[in-house]
This record gives C-alpha cells, sequence and structure tokens, in this order.
C-alpha cells in the first residue's frame, strides 16, 4: 500500500469536495490528508490529496475524478520531481521551568513560537511530512495538546507541463 | 456573509471529509477552504473548515455535523482567541535577470525559495492568510505560473477547554 499524492484543479463550487473525496472513500482508499484553497484565480482551488489503498483502484479513481463536471485535471505528483510542504501547530504543556528546553527544540528545528500561554505553548513547523513528525518524536518527553497539521500541498519543480492557473 | 472557522475532530475513516464536507454543501455554505490530517493521536483526524454563508444555517449545520458517528467534538474557533496561519507554495517565472528582484520581496517576507529552476522559483511562505494575500499582491508583476495554498490550521490559545487529543 503505497502512498500517493493527487493534484486536482476545479471549480470552486459548492460540493466538489464532497464529490471529489466521495469517489475516493467509495473505492476504498483511505485519505490521509486534503488540503484545498483557491488558486491565483480565485474561480478555482487547488486541491491536494494524499492517500493510500489498492493500486488497481488507482486508474478507476482518476478517471472518475477526471469525469466530474467541475473538475479541470487531476494529476498524480511523483516524490522526486515534486516539493511537498506541510504546516503544523502544536501546542505543548510546558510552564516556566520547562519553556527553555522546549524553545531548545524548537531553534533546532527552525520552527517558531507564536502563541506563549502561563503553562502552554503553540509551535509553528513547516517542512515535509518527515520532519514534522521527528519534530513530534522529540517532543514526546512534553504533554502535546493539541495538534492540528494542515497536510502536505506539492507543486511540480520547473515550469514544465504547468497548468495555468 | 461572515467567514467562520470550524474545528472537527472526527474518527480517521474513510468516508468523514465527504460526510462532513457534504453537510456543508448542502445547506449551502461555501467551504472556502479545507484542512485535514491526523492528530497527536493517529487515530483522529482534525478538520479545520473555512466556510461562508448564511448566519442561520450555522445552527443546524454544528449540530448536523456533531451527529455523525465519527465526529467527536465540533467547536467554532473565534478569531480574538485562535492563532490561525496558512502555508503557500507559489511557483513565479523568473529567469536570472529578475531572480534577484523576486528574492528581495522573499526576503522581506521571511518567506523562503525551495526550489530554482532555469526560468521559475518555488516560495515557500507560511503566515495569516492576509500575510499570504499581500504577498501574492507584491508579486503582481511577475507571472504566476502555480499556486497551492493548504488552508488554514487554527488552534485556540491557551490550555483551557482543550479537547485531549
Amino acid at each position: 500500500m503505497n502512498k500517493r499524492v493527487f493534484q486536482i484543479l476545479a471549480d470552486n463550487t459548492t460540493g466538489v469536495l464532497s464529490r471529489v473525496s466521495g469517489l475516493f472513500s467509495r473505492r476504498g482508499y483511505n485519505i490521509e490528508s486534503i488540503t484545498a484553497g483557491i488558486t491565483a484565480d480565485s474561480r478555482y482551488s487547488r486541491i491536494t490529496i494524499v492517500a493510500s489503498g489498492d493500486d488497481e483502484a488507482l486508474e478507476q479513481i482518476e478517471k472518475q475524478v477526471a469525469k466530474l463536471v467541475d473538475v479541470r485535471s487531476v494529476k498524480e505528483l511523483d516524490a522526486e520531481g515534486s516539493v511537498y510542504r506541510e504546516l503544523a501547530l502544536v501546542k505543548v504543556k510546558a510552564d516556566a521551568n520547562v519553556r527553555g528546553d522546549v524553545k531548545s527544540i524548537v531553534d533546532f528545528y527552525k520552527a517558531k513560537i507564536i502563541d506563549v500561554g502561563y503553562d502552554s505553548l503553540i509551535i509553528e513547523l513547516t517542512g515535509n511530512s518527515a520532519k514534522i513528525d521527528s519534530f513530534l518524536d522529540l517532543l514526546r518527553d512534553y504533554e502535546i495538546l493539541e495538534l492540528a497539521r494542515t497536510g502536505i500541498a506539492g507543486l511540480c519543480r520547473g515550469s514544465e507541463g504547468v497548468v495555468y492557473l
């Protein structure tokens, strides 16, 4: 079961997200992460889906997604020819006694503390998913109160094959 | 029509995304952005939805989402008591002649160039949505070839009212 990354350009309409994600789930593909936001042209959305599942179902899903009326294009991003980034916000339990220790880990990862409370910190970290996983692993001695990961956004490298949106 | 930010904790199951997003779209709420990723406990997903629409429909949607069997909690994040961040990857047409000019804008925003091609650059930028909008506005003299925004992730400040996942 491989992880695969799909990038879908679609009209920015009500319902396109649930139609697209419905096709994945009905075919037994579990969506591990999804991000969707408008493109440079606000009439269109770019949806990035990381999914794992049976390889044979893949071609079927791509075809069905491409057939949806509000979908403009579907492509799979390959690992080598693309860059991927994910954003994580991590709320860690940290009072004055351990704030300094957490700060050292944050600095090491070039992460940022974006909110300080009496007994908690919110940390912002950007990177590929492996970097975020290893950062979270380093924090395991502290209590992670809340974690919000955006899921990955990705673009293929270079200017060839670009869909101009 | 206000923008509202919902944060949903749900079991990490096939189909939960399409059920949740389907409820929003059926009630006429347009989803402006959605991010979904696993939490510190991989059995659960945190879904963040930014939606705009009729205020009256809001209470209904919250109730209906909360009723879904795989949903653990739904809350609305208020603007003052929460931090929001979004990640954008921007591919700009830039050959050797204008690379330096683009670099100055990138440095000013503390953004990062993460890929350099013969005639294009990929830039990574993290911030609130307003910061990303203004960055894109500054780049309007250059051709934006591709843009992938993750949509926002958010956490409420402090450690009160935290759902421990």
